[in-house]
């Protein structure tokens, strides 16, 4: 009778979308201020959705042609899978952004009658969000797993795999194309407006604020939730995959194969109630405690979803046919959890300029911006090392805990809990990310409007609230990513050998070259990504140079002489469309050529791309954030203040950082999951293949 | 009777040392110009003499502490072979820095007759240093090996391994000190002395400058030399150790067991003896010709080195018990040899300023420092795709026409034979790299001792084509060692697990942590290293203010007044032997504790670090690479030309990329053979612990 307990998941999801209906016609409902306001809202709004609807249709043939593929390499119903996958993961990202672009005006209205009410549009805005991702996500993948593992005459994991593929495929090309946009507007924008022009940070004047502003929001809210969306429904599959093997290798019977199916299930759905819960625990009037209003939240989240996987694991001890001690995954999905709230924690401690790393950076600032860029990569390097130790801690605990319920592959199970308890609490996660990018943007707005300077106060204490939160959220991002993938790579490999053999052993020496051309992907990743944000914040900046020198009374500040906004974001938008094909044609499509030459080789570079990619995907995101806060930092009054020569070399190392945290380091995390999901959807391909064209040679 | 082929060896390295003495007394009796020269040169051969002197001592402490240990845990003749191994690498080194430092001056007297003689007296200054690595490493090893492995009774591979490791260790702390200490020297007196007091390169009014003369042999001839070394040893021991493997396993009998263990020995003779010859290629009187006749060196090495590997492999079948085709290991030595060729062009065209990288750096020098900055790192990442494609090649091919010869074993063993045929040309590769310092000294010296401008500008001509062979011979040392570290790991493994059960396959998550600790490390020593230039480099600045504002008539050059150099040259020598002890002590120790805790974690730590390290010190050698040359070519006059805002975010570039090439990316190269050396010399230490705490547990 458990099975019946994964319709929980669907009705939890219908819950959450209910919820967040609420939310986002709650948040319509507000004010957006006066007409100035609405329009740059409406402005940002549009680029937005331009951006979307421009990116949607770029993918829209990719997806259909990865569909065929899939239709005719798998089964058919594995590409419908997919398509799902995908279109649920864009309407995720298009209702997100609608609510936040559209929350922005009305977090600066808000803002004018205080703090507390600023603080309730934009958040609510985010859990919006939040909730919509962590919703959709569960219901499509819930429902495929209902109908192909759980109540099916005979699981099908591969079809259910699809649907996680088209999440991921989704996520990458968002990411990448989300960040190169982002990046594009904000680098080009600075440049020329401040650093050139020497006008101030979101003057009405500069072409580029409005892309910079919808870059925010194409990168933060729907970049950001089409990653998790995807890490979510990952960390989802992953342990009910390796429960069908078990099943299908007589590892569990009975109860405990029905209860290991549906755990992950059940976890999640208990998630977004506690999400649910949360977020009304988020409420302050006293500016000084936003962090702690937002961390009450966060913790009364967590605390729930304890309970509950506690609650769970008891009741699958207390039903088990085979008396296993199932209450040890309890610490299985708690080593998850506690190494997601470390790893952001040792984020924090890097970038955030109350602690020594940043400003180190800072002091280094003052002899010029050679040795700025030097502490600052080197702070970048340093901050991997107790990121990895923390996840290999969690790792062997996860492991360790699950070999004491059973085998090793109960041990494997036990690292798929792990990422599942980082990702419970997904929606609270992403919620408070998405609140980032609406303040932020209420402040430009607030700015460009020419509302009084106490308006912009107020928004930017909640905007560097948000900056901190957005470190935690990244911290969360990368080691699920590390963990999910871990996951998949073993239910890839448990698939794969139980038909073909495998000799993944290290001393092979085509998993060894496997393992190299892995590792190499993340800095080809990382130098096309940056290669990409360098050609469009040129274009960019030509743009901006032109208007500025071409449009009459621009830089004067003349009255009725506007800026050509779209221009500019149009330019972001071609940009990003053009340079995200590449990286995400390649991650979707290298899997299954090296799959088709060796899947020796093919195993060896997911372990390549995993661990290289996790370091790379820190040190990136980590020097970019410890940068970015030297420079504000010093922005506060440290080492001269603004304009110094301090702060000339820290905004050199800005700069630098910029697609270092918001566009590689991000979309090196998502190519791990990429290419591990890919290889696992292509698993019957290769068994067709019998393993690949060298595989039966040597 | 092959075995007494083995006996070429050592023959080989008492013809090599007969020439190298030759060379340098050839050397030495040059005139070495007027007293001013004299004087600068000796102050340059006392600051390295003392660094040297100060580095051995601090070392001592760590090779007895080191040698007891072995002495204990493995055999008292492995600790034996290790001081031997250390103790060659340090007379190498010494004997390396004693020419070259007294090479310099007596090539800038010769540059006052001509390019030619200059040519004469820098390249068989540094062919002497390149002759006495690969004999001393060779004599060194093969009487051990002859003794321990040919000849002996049971063959004792520890013993011989000990060997090697002492040769890894001494590169190891000689390459980190060494860089560190240039480093320091270069980025110190540039900052001060061209930047703040705007006085021009080399000025003898500059106090750092000794130092940073100092610094380029101490981190290129010495450092360099024991990188080389300590390669050279590990890709003759490795082949060997497979050989003895096979024997063991009755894989290979009678004849063929010992041409396997003899073949490695004999190539290494054949290559120093081709070394020599090249050697007299090497002759021109045409300026524009330099590069040419140095290329026409080494060719004719290779060619000669290509001839003998035909004629051994030839040999060999011809002689074979089992009929073995062993003419394929032909194929698996030259796609060794064409990789390492291969990864050098292609460092090449990514740092020289002849082709689209470098000049894509400089383009964007034009917009400011942070897009000099970002156009260098993705350039630095984009440059690790093509090595790690061909370094891959290689794998494959030396693998695959090994497995044709015999089994997988015998595949193996040909990618120990790649990293020979890679490494057999040591001696020029080390000639033509340790001559760049000795005309960089050159010019320095002209420049001090005001000699007229056209000297100058003979010996600038002499280094800048040493630069362009620098960039090959960096292009050899990271393949080298990847290939190197591989067949090291290969039978790392085969000896363990003649004894106990080994679990590698990569779905084990013990395997999984150890690959990415290991991938892991290679961030850790770039932080490492990193911070330790910038320390250092730091406390150089601050005296060299302080010279220039206490000594009186110093800045202005009144006559009779001096810097005191001593005081830089004491400052750069403590700084480095204080930051390379935690590094070097920690490649050291991390192994043994991983193998205590698990072997099969130790295995995924080796290829963690043998992958991600391979790429991350072709992305810092490669970044550093490019900002230097971007520097150097609008210095040629492009975008402006020195003292143009262009140059001036070029001269951040390469302030950055130093450290990145001269002391990160060498290091991690080391790292990644001192690591594998170190888990192969303490194999018996494991097979006692039984494989650790963990492996016996789960």
């Amino acid at each position: 009778m458990a099975e019946y307990l994964a319709w929980l998941a669907p009705i939890a999801a219908v819950i959450g979308l209910v919820v967040a209906a609420y939310l986002a016609f709650w948040v319509l409902k507000q004010d957006a201020g006066n007409d100035r306001m609405k329009h740059l809202s409406g402005l940002i709004q549009k680029g937005g959705r331009a951006f979307l609807l421009a990116e949607y249709r770029a993918l829209i043939i990719f997806a259909l042609i990865v569909a065929v593929v899939l239709g005719v390499a798998i089964t058919p119903l594995t590409a419908a899978a997919f398509l799902t996958g995908g279109i649920l993961s864009v309407v995720a990202g298009y209702i997100g952004m609608y609510v936040a672009t559209r929350a922005n005006a009305r977090t600066t209205q808000a803002a004018t009658t205080g703090i507390a009410a600023a603080l309730r549009v934009a958040y609510r805005s985010g859990i919006t969000m939040g909730l919509v991702v962590a919703s959709l996500g569960l219901m499509g993948l819930s429902l495929w797993a209902i109908f192909f593992l759980i109540f099916a005459q005979h699981p099908e994991p591969e079809i259910v795999d699809g649907f996680v593929m088209g999440a991921s495929s989704i996520a990458l090309f968002a990411r990448v194309g989300g960040g190169i946009y982002t990046k594009a507007a904000d680098v080009g924008a600075d440049l020329v407006g401040k650093v050139e022009a020497g006008i101030p940070e979101d003057d009405p004047r500069n072409p580029g604020v409005i892309a910079d502003n919808v870059g925010d929001n194409v990168g933060d809210v729907a970049g950001m939730g089409a990653d998790l969306y995807e890490s979510y429904a990952g960390a989802i599959l992953a342990p009910m995959v390796l429960a069908v093997a078990m099943g299908i290798n007589g590892i569990l019977h009975g109860s405990d194969a029905v209860v290991s199916l549906v755990l992950p299930l059940v976890l999640a759905a208990g998630g977004i109630i506690a999400s649910i819960i949360g977020l009304f625990a988020v409420n302050t009037n006293d500016s000084s405690k936003i962090h702690k209003a937002l961390n009450r939240g966060t913790n009364l989240t967590s605390v729930l979803v304890f309970v509950l996987i506690a609650g769970m694991c008891f009741f699958w001890q207390s039903v088990s046919d085979a008396g296993l001690p199932a209450l040890w995954f309890f610490l299985s999905a708690a080593a998850g959890l506690a190494a997601g709230l470390a790893i952001g924690k040792i984020t924090e401690y890097y970038t955030s300029y109350h602690h020594k790393p940043v400003k180190k950076i800072a002091d280094a600032s003052e002899s010029g911006s050679a040795t700025n860029i030097s502490e600052g990569l080197s702070t970048g390097m340093l901050s991997t090392v107790m990121p990895a130790l923390v996840l290999v801690a969690a790792v062997v605990i996860a492991y360790l805990a699950g070999t004491q319920v059973g085998g090793p592959e109960l041990g494997v199970y036990g690292i798929g809990l792990a990422a599942l308890g980082m990702l419970t609490t997904t929606a609270t996660t992403v919620g408070v990310d998405a609140y980032g990018p609406v303040a932020d943007n209420a402040g430009g707005i607030a700015e460009m409007a020419g509302l009084p300077p106490e308006i912009r106060e107020r928004t930017d204490q909640l905007d560097s609230v948000g900056n901190t939160t957005a470190a935690v959220a990244k911290g969360f991002a990368v080691s699920s990513a590390a963990l999910t993938a871990l996951a998949l790579f073993v239910a890839f490999k448990v698939n794969l050998e139980a038909h073909i053999e495998l000799n993944i052993t290290l001393d092979n020496p085509f998993v060894i070259i496997g393992v190299i051309i892995g590792a190499m992907m993340p800095f080809f990743f990382g130098a096309m990504t940056m290669g990409a944000v360098s050609r469009a914040a040129n274009a960019m900046i030509i743009e901006i140079r032109r208007q500025f020198r071409e449009i009459k009374g621009l830089l004067a500040g003349e009255p009725g002489v506007e800026p050509d906004t779209e221009a500019c974001v149009r330019i972001s938008t071609k940009a990003a469309l053009r340079e995200m094909m590449l990286p995400g044609i390649l991650a979707v499509l290298i899997p299954p050529v090296l799959g088709l030459i060796d899947v020796n080789i093919l195993a060896g570079f997911l372990i390549g791309v995993l661990a290289c990619g996790f370091l790379m995907s820190v040190y990136m995101a980590n020097a970019g954030g410890a940068w970015d806060n030297a420079k504000k930092f010093i922005e506060t009054g440290a080492h001269g203040g603004k304009g110094s020569e301090a702060h000339k070399a820290a905004v050199v190392g800005d700069t630098v950082g910029d697609p270092f945290k918001d566009t590689s380091g991000p979309s090196i995390n998502i190519l791990i999951k990429v290419v591990t999901v890919v290889s696992l959807v292509f698993v019957p391909f290769f068994i067709a293949q019998d393993g690949g064209l060298l595989h039966n040679i040597f």
